[in-house]
């Protein structure tokens, strides 16, 4: 099997060395690693493999190495600057920030569901929002059997989200600490707002759901609204999606459905107290869903719960996953 | 002013306790205090407006006593049995329970909604469920203005909802211990799982927000979904509710609306920051209101995030206040 020169960039954020844990574990095939990060990082060791690797500092010309894929996670800035750079050296770059999401020359991709948008990748390819990925892997196997009209999402989101320092304010808060972070204190509350606020009264995080769920999806009549919230949880992001179907369902089919669905486990026995839940969905790949239920108060309406981990399918391991399918469809 | 004998029954649990304090804080026109719990806490003494009171047991005659009023916290089969006896000796119970709230016979009552239902009442009268409460408070302006047509409730619950038990569990979890009262961890977690689970898949708690929004607002013509989620928070529900009016509206006339409604707080201004937030509403009697911005995905469709105490608002206070209006009402 042909192996690949992987750079990771931001090497030392939550998410780049949760990208190194999964090429790893997922055992990708790598012929040399290229850990970067920004200048303050730079020169620290750290493990892949149980090899030891220096990170290299992220500049202008850290692409002129011999590199075959640069999975990015360092920020919107960041990828700014360094992925059209990287791309125009040769580089294939999936890059985990909202940089490029909404660009329509760039695909936004989750390997179960829309992996044909690889095909016309330009040399950039942008890894959706966390609370997206989790959704749409979710969606697409009722998009496909009985068409959408409509979703609501409510979030129920970890604060790894934030990245450590995200996850360092609930340590703090949960020792009676006060918050450095966010805006309010995390532990014991809820909080109805993730990224910033626009002039609608919307979250960006908001937006992006409705926005890069109708991209992967490719269909801009998709009607959706969404409400983000974050909960004290480390990891894992739990959503409660009300989905409006195009034609006539029953439940049971929705089940079998999920049960063949890539990338899905269904957990759905709530007699025996079995749904999905954020502590196991903990370092797992999969999407879980449940709590499958007819909405009665549409013709055709479903409820669900849906979960993932979000460091890893709702960043690190999709794009890893997208790295995987690039191979599949010889696209690299 | 007349002042009046009132009962406390489930006096030393959760609810009764914060009825308790209630009634001192808003300063109730009592004249004798009647605390009452079953055989097990009977006999232990209770402070109410700095005087000791020692607890009676809850027994078939305890309402030869002149009581004019019992608040009712004990669990549905305690009302279930007592709540007759005490209404054919012409106490007026007020129940926190669920077992009467769907009895025809029986007015479900929150004070700013449908204070009027207290006319016809026949001596029980039914306190909603704490996640209804609130919604029906902060939807009634709404309704009586656009008209609603569906709603859509994702909920965030607080663990003082199960009363003492579940407070501790997330104690225990947060000290890293086991959890003994819920069937799986609180801490760090959601559970999609309040009161049992139903045939449909449905839990108890959906279903009673779905029927008990339909009663207090009259009108069962109101479609409504609900997914009720337990979150590591200690006291306040919030709740993410997605509702489509009937009628054309603007934003701001929703948040002239609540800034004039009775018994709501208007927080919103996200751009400081400033939306209801579980910490922020505990121990306080109104519903919070904010995060209001129009749902696009429908022609009169409106998101809102709605935050209480659901000790006080959502049980004790809305109790007390049922009490005060029916002096106000002249029905006591």
């Amino acid at each position: 099997m042909k192996s690949y020169n992987v750079a990771v960039v931001g090497a030392t954020g939550m998410v780049g060395q949760k990208m190194l844990e999964v090429l790893a574990e997922l055992k990708f095939p790598i012929a040399n690693l290229y850990p970067m990060a920004s200048k303050r990082s730079a020169g620290k060791e750290i493990l892949f493999n149980k090899k030891s690797y220096v990170v290299q500092e992220l500049c202008d010309d850290a692409f002129d190495q011999d590199i075959d894929i640069a999975l990015f996670s360092a920020g919107g800035d960041t990828s700014e600057r360094f992925s059209p750079i990287a791309a125009a050296k040769g580089v294939i770059v999936i890059d985990n920030s909202s940089a490029f999401r909404m660009d329509p020359t760039v695909p936004l991709v989750v390997p179960e569901v829309n992996p044909e948008d690889l095909d016309w990748h330009k040399n950039i390819i942008a890894n959706p929002n966390c609370s997206t990925i989790q959704a749409v892997v979710a969606l697409k196997p009722l998009y496909d059997a009985f068409g959408i009209k409509r979703i609501v999402y409510s979030t129920y989101q970890a604060v790894s989200g934030s990245g450590v320092k995200g996850y360092a304010d609930l340590e703090r808060g949960i020792k009676g600490e006060e918050n450095t972070f966010y805006p309010h204190p995390i532990a014991y509350n809820c909080l109805p707002h993730i990224d910033s606020f626009m002039d609608n009264g919307y979250t960006k995080e908001e937006i992006k759901m409705v926005n890069e769920t109708q991209k992967i999806l490719h269909d801009n009549s998709l009607r959706i609204t969404a409400t983000t919230v974050r909960v004290p949880v480390y990891y894992a992001h739990s959503e409660s999606i009300n989905v409006e179907l195009k034609n006539e369902f029953n439940v049971d089919d929705v089940k079998t459905l999920y049960r063949k669905a890539p990338g899905i486990v269904l957990e759905d026995d709530p007699q025996n107290n079995i749904y999905p839940m954020a502590i196991n969905a903990e370092n797992k790949d999969e999407v879980f869903v449940g709590r499958i239920r007819r909405d009665f108060s549409l013709d055709n309406g479903v409820n669900l719960w849906v979960v993932a981990d979000n460091i890893r399918k709702g960043a690190a391991s999709n794009a890893v996953q997208i790295a995987f399918a690039l191979i599949e469809r010889k696209l690299i």
